[in-house]
């Protein structure tokens, strides 16, 4: 606890991800008073044409 | 709000998800007294060899 | 197959939900080609302290 | 776009939750490139009588 | 890892929950090859007026 | 009902999720008391670039 899912336009960097779950632990921790070790972060990737905004299809957006 | 999430076999089309989202974010909408910009959809394709029913693997029945 | 969920600020009536699931079957299965029985819906509603956007809680916006 | 959710348990105050959100949304633009209206947040309050960890539920560790 | 959702309709036990924990988490070092803290199970209680099937929710049906 | 989602490193053989299934299923439907046409499983294999434990990527532990 806390388990934490995050979804997200395919494409970001290794290195952009890398630093997000460093940050996002370290505050996650500071906020909410918890350990490192109780804190899971898993992304989920979604292409453009799995996604839709207002009706539309971000890849047709 | 809201925030839709579908699973389905992969293999839909880009023609069907795309009258998917316009028909459920138009009766979203008419249903549920929300604007369009605040529907979000998002499809997650599931291989038959990932999802089970009734203790079997839809790939295997 | 297929699995929908649809979360959503609390506060809407069943018949507005009645209304919403048998809409969204029938759409789900003429677009997907699917059978009524394959389809499952379930909603999460989401209290407005439990949901920001762009930083906010919708509770305080 | 990202879609972000917490699971955690309940017991957090609002005042957890507004600082949570704010610091994640922040770092998310900064960090993945977006813009604060990109970025939704839900949590989900889970009982310790729901979250089972190494085969047993929280609420009786 | 592994990390299990279980969406059930709200009403089961204390005890039922405790025994299901403890058998699936057995099962998942079992079979997928892991450690018991390894495993994290969340149950989601869902009422019957939010969850449909077949395009009638289940308080209904 | 229920609905199971199990989130997995990717990698495990169709024959362990062939396994997990049918016991996964049986034991619910010991224990909670349901058919087995009521319980469908969904697995979502993750990359260990995707999974984050204790503010580190699996990918990078």
């Amino acid at each position: 606890m806390p388990m934490i899912h995050v979804e997200l336009f395919e494409g970001r960097s290794g290195e952009q991800k890398r630093e997000f779950v460093e940050v996002l632990t370290r505050e996650t921790c500071r906020i909410l008073k918890c350990e490192p070790a109780a804190v899971d972060i898993i992304f989920q990737d979604v292409k453009k044409s799995n996604w839709a905004h207002a009706g539309k299809l971000a890849a047709e957006s």
